[in-house]
This record gives structure tokens, sequence and C-alpha cells, in this order.
């Protein structure tokens, strides 16, 4: 394996119990690093955000390029880091790949951040 | 400044709303970016999950570096960056330095995360 393939386990497969609960293992400590890199750049944080806060929490590359002064070559990369971090799914319609936000991969790592006696409640639940 | 002096904004100070809410500007996400990269190593998860997950949350180096197999000074700049995170404090005591887990800024980062009608609750509030 060349050094530019870097694995990444998606959040859904990360074993991680929250940092407060034990003293995280070293392959849980690699698996969720890698999802946290994914979240390190400044871009992907805008172009995850740019998606999870439509009303659709879904869009393609041209809708993400909009307000984010990056070409889409290189959104379009950032968008596949997040996809295998399993922040994002995508799916081909047409002509155009659609990407949508996986609410339960966000809600999983929050609750890996959460302190002794909290969680994480739908208030609209 | 040089290349090594990465400033850090300490997350407790970073402008993000929880990505849901809003497009994520550039300069929250640099600084989001910044708290996700000190998450993003994972001998700083494995230390931070290790004081984190102590009865009192705090430990001095020695005691981290008991079932990490990495040189206390790795250790100690792991704990620095953390620190320059804002989820650490540190103080010392003596001739060590103990370091305490910061619960408002793992509170902090897990709410960036939340989707729309999800909030953070304390079981035991």
């Amino acid at each position: 394996m060349s050094k530019s393939q870097v694995v990444i386990t998606p959040v859904q497969q990360c074993a991680a119990a929250p940092l407060v609960r034990e003293p995280l293992s070293a392959q849980s400590a690699a698996e969720l690093a890698g999802v946290f890199k994914a979240l390190s750049d400044p871009v992907r944080l805008r172009v995850l955000s740019a998606i999870a806060s439509r009303a659709d929490q879904e869009a393609c590359v041209c809708d993400v390029s909009e307000g984010i002064d990056v070409k889409q070559p290189t959104i379009s990369h950032h968008l596949k880091v997040l996809r295998e971090a399993g922040l994002l799914t995508s799916e081909r319609r047409a002509s155009w790949v659609y990407y949508k936000v996986v609410p339960e991969a966000l809600q999983r790592l929050s609750q890996v951040l959460l302190m002794q006696g909290e969680q994480v409640v739908g208030v609209n639940a």
C-alpha cells in the first residue's frame, strides 16, 4: 500500500466507548483518530457544515462549491474523505453525485466526547 | 513565526455554532479544525482518555505513561497540545504538574456535532 492510501475506519465501525468510560485501547484510538482527522481540515468542516445545514441535508458538489472559494476537484476530494469516514453517503442521480449527512455518525462521535452522566437526547423526539 | 509554532485556538474561544445550524465561516472552521486536529492523534486520544476515565479526571505525566508505550517527553508534548486546545488544564504541585480534563470543553465540542433537535443533557443533573 502506498503512503497516500490511508485507510479510514468509518465512525460506525469504531469500537471506541466514551473517552471517560475507560482508557481507549490502541486500536480504538487509532480508528477514532482517523475520524477526527477527517474533521481536522477547515475546508472539510465547511463542506460538511454546508451540507448539514441544508434543509434536506443533501447536496451535490456544485451546491457545496457555492460560497467556498475552493476549486471543485478539491471539494470532491474532501467529500470523498468525509464519505470514507462514514460522515456522508453518496448516491449518483443522472450525471450528478449527491452527498447526504449520516446523522447517526455525527451522534456517535458526539457521544464519544460526552462526560460521565451526560447523554444526547432529541428534544423534538 | 516558525512552522512548528502552530497557534491552536482553545475550544472555549471557538465561535462555531453546531454544524447543522448554518454553514461554518472560514474563521470558525479554521478554529474548530485546530481543536479536532488535537484529537486526530491516537496517542493524544489515549492520553486524554487515560485522564478522563480516572475518578478525579486528573493525572500527572507519570500516571498517564502507565499503560501507554510511549516515552514521557512525548506524553508531555501531547499533554501540551491538549492543554493548548483547551481540553486540559495544568497545575504545578511541588515537582509534578497535574493535568485535569475541562468537562465544558468536551461538552462544547460534542454540541458542535449535534443534529437539529438534539441536545446534551446531564442524566444525573
